[in-house]
């Protein structure tokens, strides 16, 4: 008698820039393991092109996000979805495939939707993988990894430092910023806005963003040299699910080229990334206007009044940086109307194009301080990814392929864990990690 | 034959500190108008006490602002609502108001809720009171009567000022910020959050949250001294509605005692008046440490290490501020949970309290510059009214009256107006203004 032979139907929704890694990976893959997959996005013809040389194992579908009832239809007809679209979208995913019963993953942070759908995904034995892109994702993995190599010989980690940013290879690097875009714009922009929350000497430490830019760290990478560090978000709430009660540090922080965090401070104090109300008619503005609107008043020229608001916070360096923006050049606002968060962007999307060619780098740095047989000891444990070209960056490689692999890891039974997942446990770590290996995605650690 | 006697069924809900001038002085004229007044708050007893001596044209109504039913039920059975709750909870009322066909007045700015009601409140000949409190309120009606004064003599006005605050009378300062709560203090710890936006030599300005409370104007008035000024939000929105298309300078300000600002700064360049995180076990805390976690990490006292950080920022008049706080005290926070502005809230409740016989202070004044037949002129208004004591605040007068004589104006039949209103227009600010000064609160106005 043969054996039923059972297919796996994955549904990626979402085909944009950030998804080509995980899209390329998962067609790869589909005919050893019996996959069909059907991608779903609002541009059916780029899909199409993508999975030209997969007809067998792939189908394109178009799709827009807010018609509810053919992403209904959708995931009925999958086994596992994949959700590439933004993270305030996975909720609604997310609770079709449970009442549904499918397996669900992003690369996104664990959002309020998926904790409140834990308890009915255990039930169902449905995953809902979460946070196994990059960052979230990879820096979970790889710092787990040596915490628990150095917890399970005994050792006690008494600071952990983990540090990541998404930057240009430094072949590419032809501005003055060190900075081009590899993934969402707007999120660069509004980077840092709240507070940074971290633990430093065993205290609750704040910053909020008036003074996140000012207040950096220097890292340093062997072979790539020096790197500014502000503090990222909410690094205490980690603390437990790492299993560092112990540690006196544990900070989260982004890392730019140096240089970048002190000339970007010139619009945080300005104000120039405030997201919160529109400027009407902007396009009969130029970015002089715009920079004088958030200047005192004065009868000197624009630069000059920026020179005297910004003090000693502005050097010579910041201002070569500014006026590659060409901001004293009255170039002119092309938005009819935007916040200033918005109109910034816009110019940034076109000086800090990623270009034909250009490659982008991601670097990660977890610095542990640990006691281990009464001894301290000091680990760094460092990863630099470049990426081969403006397509198939590094950002794209390294946000989907541990999300793919722990799909594939989780659909060839590798790991049986149901509910919300991040890869912070070695069924899920390991074999990604190892398989990252493989692809060269590998860290370097060294003994500090 | 007898002609038919109609009664005005009039419903206040909510009567917190700032209803009771709204409260007495309806009360006092119900007899006169035939009114029956029903006041619907969470402290029936409270309410009971306040209309003792009014049992015949009023009554008390236990009140849960989550009992749609009630609610529904009380506005039913009234002609006009009056809502005194906090101004996220008026769009029910008001829904509810327009569907069983009442009136509704609030002191609020006009919410979107309030907007998308007008068309059909229009249709149903019912009013939309709003911006009818002190600040809105009677900054519009007496900006608006000076403004069509001058308009009407054929003058162009190019320059508005206006500014407002409700602080401590001289008589009662005695503490050093000059500062008391007289209102919400959730509003005082949040002010300037966002961006002021305002038009100053013919362009938009903006200044963000991190530097307003250092941009300040210094502003006078006669037998007062000097106070400072901060931006307040979106000035330019007025500049329509107040029929100010000319001016090339539009600004609203918030006013304390002179040093405030200064002070106050500390908190916003600390992070202290950031509301949104929480801060777990708090009470495990001392502000100092509080304070402690908002500052670079270091071996020097906390004072001292605050004194580093904000340099030529504090003074010793901050300084003795910071001191009446108790912040270098390690005094204990007693609250379990919350965000940083909460804990700073908790602690200035108690500092800044208005004490019995302590009276509270509003001080207006409205700048203008304006062009008559050729030549340039200069006016101020200014307004101050001194409270009675802690209850009989100016600020309760200040608020509960001018609304209360437009709800007695509209019912008596001075104005015919209805969907969403302001006191902009004629009909509507001058019996407010003429009723206000018998009450004593009169404008004085002196040519700059």
């Amino acid at each position: 008698m043969r054996r039923i032979y059972i297919m796996s139907k994955l549904l990626i929704i979402g085909a944009g820039r950030s998804s080509s890694s995980l899209i390329d990976y998962l067609l790869s893959n589909a005919k050893a393991h019996s996959w069909h997959i059907t991608i779903a996005d609002a541009n059916k013809a780029a899909v199409e092109s993508k999975i030209a040389q997969y007809k067998d194992v792939a189908a394109a579908v178009e799709f827009d996000v807010n018609n509810a009832q053919l992403r209904e239809e959708l995931i009925k007809n999958s086994d596992f979805v994949v959700s590439m679209l933004p993270a305030f979208m996975h909720g609604d995913v997310a609770r079709d495939c449970v009442r549904l019963g499918k397996h669900i993953a992003t690369a996104s942070y664990v959002s309020q939707d998926m904790k409140d759908l834990d308890v009915e995904a255990k039930q169902k034995n449905l995953i809902l993988l979460n946070e196994c892109g990059l960052d979230p994702g990879i820096d979970h993995a790889s710092a787990m990894k040596v915490i628990h190599e150095i917890q399970d010989k005994g050792g006690k980690i008494t600071s952990f430092k983990s540090f990541c940013g998404g930057l240009v290879a430094p072949e590419s690097n032809d501005n003055p910023w060190g900075y081009k875009f590899s993934w969402n714009p707007r999120n660069v922009i509004l980077a840092g806005q709240g507070t940074a929350q971290f633990i430093e000497e065993g205290k609750l430490k704040f910053i909020p963003y008036n003074r996140v830019y000012t207040q950096i760290e220097t890292i340093e990478v062997e072979g790539y040299g020096k790197f500014d560090a502000y503090a990222n978000r909410d690094s205490i709430g980690y603390k437990e699910p790492y299993g560092l009660n112990d540690a006196n540090a544990m900070l989260r922080g982004t890392l730019r080229f140096p240089g970048y965090c002190k000339a970007w401070n010139v619009f945080v104090k300005l104000g120039l990334t405030d997201d919160s109300y529109k400027i009407k008619n902007a396009n009969t503005l130029t970015y002089t206007d715009l920079l004088s609107s958030f200047l005192p008043k004065g009868t000197a020229s624009v630069k000059e009044k920026l020179v005297a608001f910004m003090g000693t916070e502005l050097d010579a360096e910041v201002m070569t940086k500014l006026e590659y923006l060409e901001l004293f050049s009255n170039k002119a606002i092309t938005l009819k109307e935007g916040s200033p968060a918005e109109l910034l962007q816009n110019l940034l999307e076109e000086k800090w194009l990623l270009k034909a060619g250009d490659k982008d780098m991601i670097v990660m740095q977890h610095q542990f301080e640990y006691e281990l047989k009464g001894a301290k000891h000091k680990l760094n444990s460092s990863l630099v990814v470049i990426g081969d070209d403006e397509v198939h960056t590094a950002m794209a490689k390294t946000v989907g392929l541990p999300l793919a692999i722990t799909i594939k890891n989780f659909l060839t039974g590798k790991f049986k864990l149901y509910g919300v997942q991040i890869p912070l446990v070695k069924e899920i770590y390991e074999p990604m990690l190892s398989e990252l290996e493989s692809l060269n995605i590998i860290f370097s650690e060294k003994e500090a």
